[in-house]
């Protein structure tokens, strides 16, 4: 298994981004940005989109050169329109007038319409974070999880993420789990994944892996997970006058642009306590947390947050390793436009 | 089983409240919003709190008399003592700061500490929502779920909660079912419950309602319970300052306050859309669930507040039902008040 350092891997990144079409600065924060997911340990959301963001340039299917803009401002609520433009870099836009609006006012909430696939909502909470804010971000998605009582896709993973200055971090899809850990289990060859994961196509429960992956995803603990999910679609898509549920494209799917929708919100903590003090009560909070003896079957309490700094720790000494059929993708995305591989397999 | 029109329900509780020595108008507000509940057919956070009320208004834990105050107001964000005040005395001045806020800067953030049990979050969200803003209210509550991996209490059932404008309506506890599911079981004999509800005492999943009933609630769906769980927590108590996580007490203990901390976000719609589009929005979006064909087992797809518009309808018409052995505790705690019942069995 190729093994590459995150800076030999966010050179490699840039170069397919760049020679894509994306404008330099743009690729630049694209490229940090995934890679950040891949030292996470959230491979989902790091390099292995690349191959699907080349598809989308080199279809004419993002706009990489368009800036999006504010089309209002008004108080503390900025709605901005991402004209199809490179997901991170609204994102990165948007979270830069989140933070902006949040010094004035104490609270900012900017939502994007017409923008693409942003990777993790985490690098973009963080940067929220990074300016002494809680960052809440949301966004919608593909419409691969049907509403609860139903059986056709109405509905993304949507996820909701919070950062905080303090060590504690959530980013998590409102699905039991992620496509991705079904796509996983057909990889692995194995037969069954737990309860709870996955519908067939027909709309029943299922722990068989190829059923489950011709099927839909399962929302969080049945009807709640819905409930959050149409939460996170009222605040982006709802309130943007963007694209809605099933209007939804996605990053697997040519022909049709994606038009998801993002909610960026800031919170000025400092209006509320000064923002050490925040911070040493997120501690104590985990601290109480970690207090509680392990369940039978664990060795501790983990919260939010841990298994990605345990991994991040991990790869910035050893490197980040890329699963072979992961790396192949990448590759072949690399020769389509003509960027060769930093690795060469032996 | 008792049947009661909702005014006569309403007058009971106000006379029971009256009686325990909460002054009128707080014991107004408090009887109608729980009354509101029990319509709902969420009766667990309905009259059948107040015999805990009760309790605790005659033990001195709970200062009916005291205003709360604002401890500060800064831009959009508002920190508010509830100085051990009525639960819904203070939620009810935090949600008109939030409203008032909010129509300044589009934003409004109230954090409250030192607060009591406010009865259901819904009531105070849709108070919000009535003057045209979307309202998201969350609280934590008494520690009777672990943290995923833990076996002891450290986090309340900490409720999310968003009403809009618009046919939809999200109260939901961040446990896979609110502690008033197992008792029901219990009441009613059930010796099994379903898997993902329910710890033992030494933090086992189990499916034996006597074990459940002396162990612990499950975080919705596992991990990501527990993650959402503590966003709850750190966008109340973290922020206000107020009693973290097992800090908290609880309605059914004695002895202690309970020192709850509550968080009110107002959004303005109208600085994003009109306020009748976007109403007309979340109908499409709703449509849009139900346009999904039900899955096996199920006749229609609902989204979150169909049941307990549905049940209002009903209990509008019919009256609302009480279970005889909640009846029989309400009369109890009108007793010690010297407050007649207004239904005599027959």
């Amino acid at each position: 298994m190729p093994i590459l350092s995150a800076a030999e891997l966010t050179q490699f990144a840039l170069d397919i981004l760049l020679a894509a079409g994306v404008p330099p600065h743009r690729a630049e924060i694209a490229a940090v940005s995934l890679v950040a997911s891949n030292l996470r340990g959230v491979d989902s959301h790091g390099i292995q989109l690349l191959p699907f963001y080349v598809d989308q340039l080199l279809a004419g299917e993002v706009d990489a050169r368009a800036d999006g803009r504010v089309v209002s401002e008004n108080g503390a609520c900025l709605l901005f329109d991402g004209q199809n433009g490179l997901g991170q870099w609204i994102a990165n836009a948007c979270s830069e007038h989140a933070v902006r609006i949040a010094a004035q006012h104490g609270l900012a909430m900017v939502v994007a319409r017409e923008s693409n696939h942003f990777g993790a909502a985490a690098w973009w909470a963080q940067k929220i974070r990074a300016a002494g804010k809680i960052g809440i971000v949301m966004c919608n998605a593909s419409p691969i999880v049907p509403p609860w009582q139903g059986r056709e896709g109405r509905l993304g993973t949507n996820p909701i993420c919070m950062s905080v200055p303090g060590p504690w971090l959530l980013d998590m899809a409102t699905t039991t789990v992620a496509a991705g850990r079904i796509y996983k289990a057909v990889i692995n060859g194995q037969p069954e994944i737990p309860p709870g994961w996955a519908f067939d196509s027909a709309g029943v429960p299922t722990t068989k892996t190829a059923e489950a992956y011709k099927g839909m995803l399962m929302p969080l603990g049945g009807y709640k997970g819905s409930g959050l999910a149409m939460m996170v679609e009222i605040l982006c898509s709802v309130l943007s006058g963007g694209a809605m549920a099933n209007e939804v494209g996605g990053i697997r799917y040519r022909g049709k642009t994606v038009r998801t929708s993002q909610m960026f919100l800031a919170i000025d903590v400092a209006r509320f306590l000064p923002v050490e003090e925040f911070t040493a009560r997120v501690s104590q909070l985990v601290g109480l947390m970690k207090s509680a003896p392990a369940a039978p079957g664990f060795d501790e309490v983990l919260v939010a947050g841990d298994p990605e700094w345990r991994t991040e720790a991990e790869r910035r000494a050893s490197g980040i390793p890329i699963a072979e059929g992961n790396w192949e993708k990448l590759c072949q995305a690399a020769a389509r436009v003509q960027v060769p591989a930093p690795y060469n397999g032996k």
